[in-house]
């Protein structure tokens, strides 16, 4: 299938920040195959007429918990041991492969719609998780964090590292790649040193990347801080931890020697804006990671602490904090907002997208040229940083394919879905 | 025009936050009939289903400069000072009336797709933006911000005083009050004492309430202090700015003696979440607002600095930003941030709407009920305040009247606008 994209404002999102105005973009083979203001010869299977809408990189959204949909909004205005103890953790002791399908289904349905080409998941029953990424045609690197508590470690003993084994057989590689496994930690307080070196060996011999939670909190980072005397970045990064390409989601409050160790090892930060915001667990220090030269990238976290999946929001959200909280309305830019929410993202993922190249998977979404609140445009990245909304996405492609386009989803069964989750998994795990 | 909701969550936003499933809400003659779980006897010229979907009352956006659409992103990237100065006050010199009605209009579809039923705006041309506003449909608090430096004040000196009293002719009351005109002020550092008092005795002599940016920034706040020995608020009660329903746009910097005076003398505070973080402002104190009893009602300001009008956003952001820079996750609730933009919206303007109760008007918005992203719905309030975007609303009704339905726009001419603004509105104002 080859598709010809033609009169659209295109959002390269290269170094040089170049934006083209009545572009053509040409896709064969999944991949980009050329991109300019001259219209390519050849013939295209179709030819999609953006009106002068802006084309650009899908979003990459490198934290997610996806089927976590199922608690949207519930035991909200409790206090976060209540929550988790009394809310979040009963009701994940019943999911079975059923629901947890449904709601994963369910929230890529948000998260397509709204502009998300390429996810981090890292939850539970991931096999059930990875079948619904392979059907819904989007990419993902797929994660299972493990826990562990106790002096007795041995793979055998540790649940999460069989599970780990079995999603790297079941899906690692599929589609061309489409669909990844990244070793991963739940987090430093949740696991043992022992863990953190069979887990970076893991990684090392399968040649994959770590998915991680660091210094989310306050209370965790200092009592790791309390336990090893370094922190929790240091603490993994010297068990090996970060020998792969790694992602680190949360670091609000990692410090300078920390932010040093991560752009030595290349280990990207992930900023949850929203989720680190609604739990109180602070503003992470964005402008400092990026001058430190690490990779920032974002992520919506799951939707029981944010309680939407649409990453353009997210984007707004770390340039206004940044912002807002050191009083600098240059703290960050438009481009820095753009960067986090598409390349950076890319680059997280160990993936051959995020921005507009030929030869990079075409993986790309396109905007409504008749948005109100689009209008006027006196400058792509800032309408698209500060102005857009998940809702202006009209067309959702991925590798080549359209996987969305003006409200239909088309690799995913919307009424079904519905049903399913409030006829079979709201009642089974909420028990009404 | 008699309209029946049956099928609907009803939010009423009274003080018990009574949320009544399977609801039957009556519209007579502009204003709410009845409400209950029972079908009302009678018939009706209209029933609309809302199939389970949440109906409550309008947002209220009690901060607008509407036409500033047409700046929307406009010279982003600079400092505050050149921002103003190279790039917005040269293109105000050149707005026609043609122009800053094509602009208004495209402000307010942007508001009413996204759930806005009434608005305090402050600009200029404000005769003009009261026919837009008539012809939209929407209830609006219209004002024009005075300015005037130098010693010799005098009211026929003072062009926006006679411009005042025009737009009181003009609007004042029209269609039973859903036009109101405030009495403003532009700000205390662009203005003086014989201003304020000249101000002051017109809105008290006409019964008009008074609209004005407090403390917005730092510099701001502490000028004032070093130039009278008091902080705007103070500096304006004592002259009687404040003697009449009054709304303070900002108050970032307010102090604790100032949020006393407002809560005695009813003063709203007007938070503009959006704004304050773009602009590094900085983040207002609306947990304390709240705990001194200040009325805080919520605006977009201009999208000039925002630069979207979507008030779900920034009712989301009011809460996140209250939770993340405490570090407490209690610090406002869901409910804080629904009265924020309705009943404490509708107190600000001085309106009779905002909840939802037999005999207020009719100013109500129905929500999709199957959106993904508000799906499954633990509870109403944390859905809306947390998980909803504009783009859920697929019904916005002004004193009983449909202004939009499902992506429709009933009293604006959408082409016509989007038409006006690229052809006619951004040539003149930019050149291009």
């Amino acid at each position: 299938m080859s598709i010809l994209f033609q009169n659209v404002t295109a959002l390269l999102m290269d170094p040089a920040h170049t934006v083209l105005s009545n572009a053509y973009v040409a896709v064969e083979e999944g991949r980009i195959a050329s991109v300019g203001t001259e219209k390519p010869t050849g013939r295209f299977d179709r030819t999609i007429d953006g009106r002068g809408g802006i084309l650009m990189p899908g979003l990459v959204n490198c934290h997610a918990h996806t089927a976590m949909t199922a608690m949207r909004g519930y035991g909200d205005g409790h206090d976060l041991h209540t929550w988790l103890n009394e809310y979040i953790f009963p009701v994940e002791g019943r999911w079975d492969d059923r629901s947890i399908r449904a709601c994963t289904d369910l929230g890529l349905m948000e998260m397509i719609a709204s502009g998300v080409t390429c996810l981090a998941d890292m939850y539970m029953r991931m096999n059930t998780v990875g079948q619904a990424m392979a059907d819904a045609g989007i990419s993902a690197n797929l994660c299972n964090g493990a826990i562990f508590f106790g002096e007795d470690f041995s793979p055998a003993a540790c649940d999460d590292c069989r599970k780990q084994e079995e999603l790297f057989s079941a899906w690692h590689g599929y589609d061309d790649g489409r669909l990844r496994v990244d070793a991963a930690l739940h987090a430093e307080y949740t696991s043992t040193p022992a863990l953190w070196e069979w887990i970076a060996d893991f990684a090392k011999s399968r040649g994959l990347g770590m998915h991680v939670h660091i210094s989310e909190t306050r209370k965790e980072h200092g009592e790791c801080k309390a336990r090893w005397g370094k922190t929790p970045i240091q603490a993994l990064a010297e068990r090996g931890v970060f020998d792969v390409r790694a992602i680190a989601a949360h670091c609000v409050h990692t410090e300078p020697e920390d932010w040093a160790i991560m752009a030595r090892k290349g280990v990207s930060a992930v900023h949850n804006p929203a989720s680190n915001l609604k739990l109180g667990s602070g503003v992470a220090p964005v402008g400092q990671l990026i001058k430190a030269r690490v990779n920032v990238a974002l992520g919506t976290d799951g939707v029981s602490s944010n309680n939407s999946t649409d990453l353009f929001e997210d984007m707004k959200l770390a340039l206004l904090l940044q912002n807002g909280v050191h009083e600098d309305p240059l703290a960050l830019t438009a481009w820095d907002g753009l960067e986090m929410g598409t390349v950076n993202g890319a680059k997280a993922l160990g993936r051959e997208s995020g921005a507009i190249a030929p030869g990079l998977w075409a993986d790309l979404i396109l905007l409504d040229p008749d948005a109100p609140n689009l209008i006027p445009c006196h400058d792509a990245a800032n309408n698209i940083a500060y102005a857009a909304h998940g809702s202006n996405v009209v067309l959702n492609m991925c590798r080549g394919r359209v996987i969305y386009e003006q409200g239909e989803f088309l690799t995913i069964d919307r009424e079904k879905t519905l049903r399913e989750v409030r006829e079979y998994a709201v009642p089974l795990l909420f028990g009404k």
